[in-house]
C-alpha cells in the first residue's frame, strides 16, 4: 500500500507497528510554545532531532520559530533540501569529509555550527576561505553537562578570539546546552540548576563582549528548561525539541505539553493474562528511559521488550484483550523511537489525515 | 558521495558513524557454521533479522543453508524481491492487512509461518483458500521462553490437528525458540537447559506423530544453542542468526565465532582524558545489553551514550587520542544496532571492498 491509501483510514486499521501522531495535540504543543516565545525576548529555534521531519519543521517555522536546530550535518542537508534556510547545527563538525559537506551546504543555506577545539577552528576557517562561503560559528561552552564544550570563562573567550580573528569564519556567539538539567524532575531544583548553568553561559558572553567582541547569539535550552533559560537575561535562543510530542519520560517532569506520539501495536499472542505479546519490540520502540506506557490502559504494564515482541501483563490478573486487538504505547523516549521509523501516521478524531515521511531518520552521519 | 566512491578507501576515511564489516571474519563465520551443519543431520536456516541484508543472505545460501528465517513479513518481502524462495517467518502473522500481504507473498515464494492461536489458524486457512496459494504452517511451541507459543504436549497437538484438518493450510511441523537459553553464559548450564527445551519440543513432535500427523519440520535454535539443539535427535532446522557477526554480548558466552562488526566513530571533542566524546550515540549503536566495547583499546571504556554522542574514559588517565581520530566500537547487540543503519562498509585488509545496503532495515511491519 502506498501512503495515500492510508488517508481516511480508522486508526485501528493501520498496519502495525506504526508511529502515530495525534495532530490536535501536536498542533496545540506548537501553538503553546510559539505563544510563550512571542511573549519574551528570546527566540525559539526548535530542535528537529526529535521529529526528523521537514513537514513538521515547516509547521514550527510557520508558527514563528526563528529557524531550526539540528544535531547532525545529515539532518541539516535533508532540511535544506526542503527549503529551510536558517539552521544551527548544535554540534562540532570534525574531519575533512564532513567539513567538505558543510561547505557545500553553507553555499546553499544560512548556517551556524558549534566549535570547541582550536584545530577544528583552523580547519573550518581554511575551508571557508577556499570555498568562499559564509559560516556562522558559536563557541560551545560546557555549562555543566560535561560533554562537549570548552570551560566557561577564559577558555571559551580564547576560542571566541580565535574564531573572531580567523580569516573566514563569522563569530556569532556562544551556546551551552544544560543537558544535565532538562530532565530534573523537581521544578524548584530544575530552575535552580538551570539558572546556575545560564549564569555560567551569560558571564562568558559578558567576558567576550568586554574583550571587544560582539556576541549576537547566546543559545541554550531544552524542553525541560525553555521557561528557565528562555527568560534568563542575555539568552537569545532556545533549542527545545521534545515539546513537539512529549514522551513518558519528559512527562514525569510535569512540563505542560501533551503526549502527541504513540506506537500502535497489535496483540499477536495471548495465552495468559500476564503474557500478552505484541508486535512492538526494541526495533520499533526504545526503552533506555524506561518501558513504554500503555495509553488509556492503567491496568496494563509493559514488562519486557525483545527485538520484535513486547510483553505486557495485567495488574488485575484479567484482560479483555484478544489476539488481533490493537493498543497504543506512549514511548518513554520519543527521539530514539522516531529514529527507528520511516513515517508518521497523522490522526485526527480517530482517522488518518496525513502521512509524514521521516526524511532525516538515520541521518546521523 | 555515492556508495561506489567508497570502494578502495582506507577504513579510517569513511565518513562516520559507519557500520563496518570485517569481511574475512564474516566469511570465516559463514564457513564455520556451514561446515558444522554439513556434518550433522539438521539443516541451517539462518535468521536474517540480524543482518537484514539480502547480499549476506545469498552468501549464507551459497554456503549451503537450506533457506532463511525472518522475524517479520516486511523482511520476507524484501528477501523475496532479491530472489530468495525458501523462507520461514518464525512469527505469528495476525490481522487482515498482514494476512493479505502474506497471501501475496505466498504466491511468489515457498513460505512457512508460525501459529499459536485457533482464530488465527482459521483466518489463515480462509485466506489461503480464497487466494489459492500454498502456505506451510509450523505450530509455535513454548519451550520455556514464555513469549509466543502454545504449551508443549496436548495444547500444541490440538493446534496441529486444527492446522492439519483445515482446508487450505499445509501442516509442516513445529518450532520452539529457546530464547531463554541462548544467552546463558555457563556452557554446562546452557547445554542442560537447551536439552530440556528440546525434550519438550521433540516430545510434542512425537505426540503429534502418534496421533497420525506427520511432522516434517522441527525448528529451533539460536547462535547460543546451535550445537546443542542442532544435534538433538528429532530437530531438523536451526534458526541461528547472530553468528554472522557475533557481538560483545554473545561473545561473553565463549561461542567460537569472530566479531565481524564494528561501528567506526570519530572523536569530536576532547578536553579531559576522562571525557573523550565521539559522534556515536544511541541513534547509531544500542546499549540494552551493555555499553559497546572499544576494539583494540583495552585502556578505553565507553561510559555513556547520549543520542548522538558517546563518552569514553581512559582507565589509565591518559590517552593519545585527539579530535578527529577514529576508533572502532564492537556493539553489545548487533541486531538492534544494525537496524539503525542503511549500509555496511565491507572492509578487507583495512580497505573498503564493498558497500552492502541493509534493505530490510526498519522492516518491522
Amino acid at each position: 500500500m502506498t501512503d495515500k491509501h492510508y488517508i481516511g483510514m480508522p486508526l485501528q486499521e493501520i498496519d502495525t507497528p506504526a508511529l502515530v501522531i495525534d495532530l490536535k495535540v501536536m498542533e496545540d504543543n506548537i501553538s503553546r510554545m510559539a505563544g510563550y516565545f512571542a511573549g519574551i525576548g528570546a527566540n525559539l529555534r526548535p530542535h528537529v532531532k526529535t521529529h526528523k521531519c521537514p513537514i513538521i519543521a515547516h509547521k514550527q517555522l510557520a508558527a514563528g520559530a526563528k529557524g531550526i536546530t539540528c544535531s547532525k550535518l545529515g539532518e541539516a542537508e535533508v532540511m535544506v533540501q526542503t527549503g529551510i534556510q536558517d539552521i544551527l547545527i548544535a554540534n562540532e563538525i570534525v574531519g575533512p569529509r564532513k567539513i567538505k559537506r558543510l561547505m557545500d551546504l553553507a553555499a546553499r543555506a544560512d548556517l551556524m555550527v558549534a566549535v570547541d577545539d582550536e584545530k577544528n577552528i583552523e580547519d573550518l576557517a581554511k575551508a571557508v576561505r577556499a570555498a568562499g562561503v559564509r559560516l556562522g560559528v558559536l563557541v560551545d561552552v560546557n555549562v555543566g553537562m560535561n560533554r562537549c564544550g570548552a570551560e566557561p570563562g577564559k577558555p571559551s573567550l580564547e576560542l571566541a578570539r580565535k574564531v573572531h580573528a580567523s580569516h573566514g569564519l563569522t563569530f556569532m556567539g556562544i551556546m551551552g546546552y544544560e543537558g544535565h538539567v532538562v530532565g530534573v524532575a523537581d521544578p524548584g531544583e530544575r530552575s535552580r540548576k538551570g539558572r546556575e548553568a545560564m549564569k555560567l553561559l551569560v558571564e562568558t558572553k559578558d567576558l567576550i563582549e568586554r574583550s571587544g567582541i560582539p556576541v549576537e547569539v547566546v543559545s541554550s535550552g531544552g524542553t525541560g528548561t525553555y521557561d528557565i533559560s528562555g527568560p534568563y537575561p542575555g539568552v537569545t535562543e532556545i533549542q527545545a525539541g521534545s515539546y513537539i510530542f512529549m514522551d513518558a519520560h519528559y512527562r514525569e517532569t510535569g512540563i505542560a505539553f501533551g503526549c502527541a506520539l504513540t506506537l500502535l501495536a497489535t496483540v499477536v499472542s495471548l495465552h495468559l493474562p500476564d503474557r500478552i505479546i505484541t508486535d512492538a519490540g526494541m526495533k520499533t520502540i526504545t526503552a533506555e528511559f524506561g518501558m513504554p506506557v500503555v495509553k488509556g490502559g492503567e491496568e496494563l504494564e509493559v514488562i519486557g521488550l525483545n527485538e520484535e515482541h513486547g510483553k505486557i501483563r495485567t495488574r488485575t490478573g484479567k484482560s479483555s484483550l484478544t489476539v488481533g486487538d490493537t493498543i497504543e504505547l506512549i514511548p518513554s523516549h520519543g527521539c530514539t523511537t522516531i529514529n527507528l521509523h520511516d513515517r508518521y501516521y497523522g490522526v485526527r478524531n480517530g482517522t488518518v489525515e496525513a502521512v509524514f515521511p521521516i526524511l532525516a531518520r538515520g541521518k546521523s552521519v
